[in-house]
């Protein structure tokens, strides 16, 4: 366990559609759970809302997760949950700060499970810097939904440096990566039923607000565009923006950061890692400029030391995505149409 | 049908699991509906998150909506999921303006249900003057959901006439309340499986937000609390307020306002309509000497006009809400302790 905090005593071992009543056993669960172990000044106040002091320019962004099985080599959903809204957050070139946190959890969950998802998002809420400051709780029957689904959705000011947007992209610009591709959805099959294969990979999940921070710091406008490559991986969002920029992107196979478990395990399944789910890493387009010093700096970041350059913006074959094989054989790289691998985040 | 928008034509019948895998058809769904349905500046950059520019105090509040069914008198669960947060940023003495909308999907929603959900939420955004900006879309397997979920997620800015707190709360202040009670809860119930009967009563979703503003114009500070009496209905948030600042509340059971038909419904079902949830009213603590001028104000408004003062704040039995009946008996009003009837928003 990653923090120290032992399960409070509780009247019931499950949850109940009693919990989602909004009646006494919905208070009595939430004040020994929820509000004892995220408290915080704001959480306090136990209104239907929390009052913010902002000013200035805010990201905003949502996201549910829905990840089965909800614990996992490396993570659980509570962690998952808490890193994938702060990442949102950071690649708009922002600072997360607040975070709202809504369970929809079916009846009969275990309270040791529930209990084990809430000390994974204290944990990622304290390694992150962000605080849950207003949340709901839902209870559906049995059948109706699938152990627990979490939605956060937050808040967090613009770094003064950046301009993040695809239209600052422009051809010559280098992409990087910031770490291993194909390590969270390769994590995540290993453990899913009727596919158990023994590996040591475990899920990247992580919270990317630090070092995107530092990068915004040192290079601000010269960084052009943030993306986190996680459902659909690198091949889904390097397409949204070829779409949006009208531009070709051309990638290196051989620049391609990948573990070799992952890669191995990737063949064996018969998966394109480019196709794979990722949460712990990034992509960015910066200036050709900065490119090469840049990637010196974030390889010797906590998170980035696995990071490469992986291509550039070209202005062939617009709103296209090629890659490189090792032998210089070219390909595009679509983007895939339906799912390859259900409930990854 | 509230709006007059047709649906457009989609390759699919129903939601699939390939419609939440962040590929082909995610962007070719979202593209058809959802973008194009609420289109507005901020959705159209169409990054991981919208980037608004706020300044001053901001109430922020997130709901999960799992009402089944998701069609009902009345409304549906995309108006419930806008109406819901709206009145709950409301509730805090602040005027809604952006939304967070997160979709989790049963696969093999019908196509045509997902376009009436959005246009509900198109319609109540129109109603209530907000904007969804940001929003998230997940698909899990037939039997891991319920049809569909729905997380909205509100930043308003605070009235600056507006000090809403329970600590404001002092003896002798009235308790009023907007509409009639137990409305919302019976007219789902009219429509569960199992248990329909026939009735006209229609839920009471409905925005919130312009009438909070015009008393917070006239009356500022002087309102000392606002809540919206959803689950768990009028017992469950009295019991809240009356535990929180540790004084009594005296109901006058004759000056609760309920439509007949819902009276009569409560009394066949045999439930009390003190713990029948709401959508569309709420619970005011003013200033005892405003109380006649504010509620005379508040009916002449839209949405006001069944309002009452059905009680007042006591210093006798600290921590209780206590109900005089018609002849003069008191009894206790607890807090329910499980669940009456789930699902209801």
């Amino acid at each position: 366990m990653k923090l120290n905090c032992p399960m409070p005593v509780l009247d019931y071992d499950i949850i109940t559609l009693g919990h989602g009543s909004g009646g006494l056993l919905t208070n009595r669960l939430l004040d020994k759970t929820i509000f004892d172990i995220l408290q915080n000044d704001k959480l306090e106040t136990r209104h239907d809302g929390a009052i913010l002091p902002l000013e200035g320019k805010y990201a905003f962004s949502t996201d549910s997760f829905v990840i089965s099985p909800i614990f996992f080599p490396g993570g659980d959903i509570g962690e998952l949950a808490v890193n994938g809204t702060v990442n949102d957050i950071a690649m708009c070139g922002a600072i997360p700060q607040y975070l709202s946190l809504g369970f929809i959890i079916e009846e009969g969950l275990k309270m040791e499970e529930f209990w084990d998802v809430l000390i994974g998002i204290k944990y990622a809420c304290e390694k992150a810097g962000v605080q849950i400051v207003t949340g709901d709780t839902k209870v559906v029957e049995k059948g109706s939904g699938d152990k627990i689904f979490v939605n956060t959705t937050g808040i967090g000011v613009l770094h003064p440096k950046a301009n993040i947007g695809s239209e600052n992209i422009k051809v010559g610009d280098k992409i990087i990566v910031s770490g291993n591709i194909a390590t969270h959805g390769v994590a995540i099959l290993s453990v899913r039923k009727g596919l158990e294969f023994e590996t040591t990979i475990e899920s990247d999940t992580r919270n990317l607000n630090f070092i995107v921070k530092e990068l915004l710091d040192e290079y601000g406008e010269d960084i052009h565009l943030f993306r986190d490559p996680t459902r659909g991986g690198v091949a889904a969002t390097l397409n949204e923006i070829a779409r949006d920029i009208q531009q070709g992107i051309e990638l290196k196979q051989i620049a391609l950061p990948i573990d070799s478990q992952v890669d191995a395990a990737c063949e064996i399944l018969g998966l394109d890692p480019l196709y794979v789910a990722n949460e712990g890493i990034f992509i960015a387009f910066v200036d050709g400029s900065i490119a090469d010093e840049l990637l010196k700096k974030l390889k010797k970041m906590t998170y980035g030391e696995d990071a490469q350059i992986i291509g550039e913006v070209s202005s062939d074959h617009p709103g296209k995505v090629i890659i490189e094989s090792a032998i210089g054989g070219k390909r595009v790289v679509n983007m895939q149409v339906g799912e390859q691998l259900p409930r990854i985040c």
